[in-house]
């Protein structure tokens, strides 16, 4: 077990990316009881959720486990904004004969909060991760004081030094390639991310030594990482682990939608981009019907996670008819270590490389 | 020797990135003489100038060498487009006291052609590769009558098979980490291209068994490749060499020059982008003030190379005042390798990852 393994409790390296909306408690429990460590994405989550997800995970398996929040600064509600994204998706609505009235103008996702961290504080979880930077002191000093360890994601190199400076014990060096949605929390600015070869080497020279006591920080690589080589490839370059979502995608015990498995397994996912159509945030995905229609990047997307509300009955709608036309269909750009086994074979898969 | 090295007659897996505009003869040749395959770029030099390079450098080792060439279709030029670039580069004209009057019109790189065969053919150079595909068979029937070996760049799926089906000898996976020109051909939308960790494993299972008598085609990683974990890296996807430019270009045998040295030992090599303010096509470089001011992807830009004559003069003014505003910084996403010492060092060591 290398320093990772033993911070987090894992007999394998191999960490299951959070992914909210396509999985819960169960890809997360098959994970860990094959010795990975599992995580479950609390970011759409109510508490009451939560609750239920951490009470059925821990439930299924005994073993060290994570759970993931997005720590984003909810955005004012702009309707003006709200108002022009409206009108920037009418023709998408008319082509599927929907109204907008009363389309709702919920969060969608909210931040990691007191109410979450109350419902956590009931399971004490062994790994907490962040997107997007890292909750407030007073939020995380709960964690640490009993005995969590905290995963944050890092695009860039400030963003590396940043988590590690406040309070990450390993920081994810999200690659270019990974998908869903890109980790920034510094500069917005896209053109400042690189690929997973190129990043994560910078950041573990970066993090040697950077930790307490002078340890290094260690860096869990993420983004096009599908198979044994990949995982391998990720050694080499001085991770200490990997974290890997798509290839999870086609388990059983994910709850990846019909028509985003069909995706994974066409064509189609030889082609992702990163949007923020669904959302307001980038995030890597299947490129489909509505990037075309409106473009991936449309400046009229309402801030993160403003967009999501006003997508959701297009996507119902399309997906009640078997299209994933204005689904996120969340992917990284190797898809092809996706196979529809159990999530434990796919764990075993990975670590062979290490 | 893997059937890379035996293809190529090279004792290490290191290809040394042809980089017109910052090396000749001197780097290749010491690249060869390390046991690397040195690379001489042709894009930009005269029929003379390719004699005189291809003589240095046969005089100076008598390795396997490559030469490199680009073989795009080259544009009829548009006076409306040419004036708008020029309207475009305005301000930064005045900005430096330069005038517009008697800006050539040249098209500052040709593609591989008759007369560069006639060069070649004096010379047999044991390998010739090739950017933006591959030139007509008439033009490439003579370097396969002659032994030589043929490579080169794939940036998608397509583009490898289409390389392995048209005379490519190897394919090189050129990832989106890398310095230089994208080599892509097929498909302008740079959405398609992707990360070295994501494309390269792809390619190699994609050109298994493709080749003559059903062997595999060798595939050759490009891109974050900056020392020996990346190098190891790349072996572990399933690489059979790679192609490291980025990490040459401080060394005493390039003609880096003085500007773009210095960017490279500083901050702002850690921030490259896509451009095509300088040629017409996108290639990466260091984020620089003409960037900034133009937008890296300006839409104004002429087509490949027509967009470079026009910036000469700026580029010119401004690095004789020591300025690297207006010059074309490449830089790969890696720049952590590149150190000032003799090329045979940094071969070496590359080759140690293997």
């Amino acid at each position: 077990m290398n320093a990772l393994q033993t911070l987090l409790g894992m007999p394998l390296p191999i960490v299951q990316a959070p992914m909210a909306g396509v999985q819960g408690h169960a890809l997360a429990a098959a994970v860990c009881q094959a010795g990975g460590l599992g995580s479950l994405p609390g970011a759409m989550l109510s508490p009451e959720a939560l609750r239920s997800e951490l009470a059925a995970l821990t439930a299924a398996t005994d073993r060290p486990y994570n759970v993931n929040f997005f720590c984003h600064t909810p955005p004012v509600p702009d309707t003006a904004r709200q108002a022009a994204w409206l009108d920037a998706l009418a023709p998408c609505y008319a082509a599927l004969g929907l109204s907008r009235d009363g389309v709702a103008a919920g969060p969608g996702r909210v931040p990691f909060n007191a109410e979450a961290l109350q419902v956590l504080q009931a399971f004490r979880p062994p790994v907490v991760s962040f997107h997007f930077g890292l909750p407030d002191a007073a939020l995380l000093a709960p964690i640490k004081a009993w005995g969590g360890r905290v995963l944050a994601s890092a695009t860039t190199l400030d963003e590396a030094l940043w988590l590690a400076d406040h309070g990450a014990d390993a920081v994810i060096a999200q690659g270019l390639e990974a998908g869903g949605h890109r980790g920034h929390f510094l500069d917005p600015d896209l053109s400042r991310q690189m690929g997973t070869l190129a990043l994560l080497p910078q950041l573990v020279q970066a993090l040697a030594g950077r930790g307490p006591g002078g340890l290094d920080v260690p860096v869990i690589a993420a983004g096009g990482i599908a198979d044994a080589g990949g995982v391998a490839a990720a050694k080499a370059l001085g991770a200490a682990g990997v974290q890997v979502g798509t290839a999870y995608l086609l388990c059983p015990e994910a709850t990846t939608s019909v028509v985003h498995r069909a995706a994974l397994q066409s064509e189609a996912a030889r082609h992702t981009t990163l949007t923020h159509l669904f959302t307001g945030r980038p995030a890597r995905g299947i490129v489909n019907r509505f990037m075309h229609e409106l473009g991936a990047l449309n400046p009229a997307a309402p801030a993160f996670p403003l967009a999501t509300a006003a997508v959701a009955p297009l996507r119902a709608r399309a997906e009640a008819q078997g299209s994933g036309d204005y689904s996120p269909l969340w992917a990284g750009q190797n898809t092809r270590g996706c196979r529809a086994v159990p999530a434990g074979e796919i764990t075993r898969a990975l670590a062979a490389g290490w």
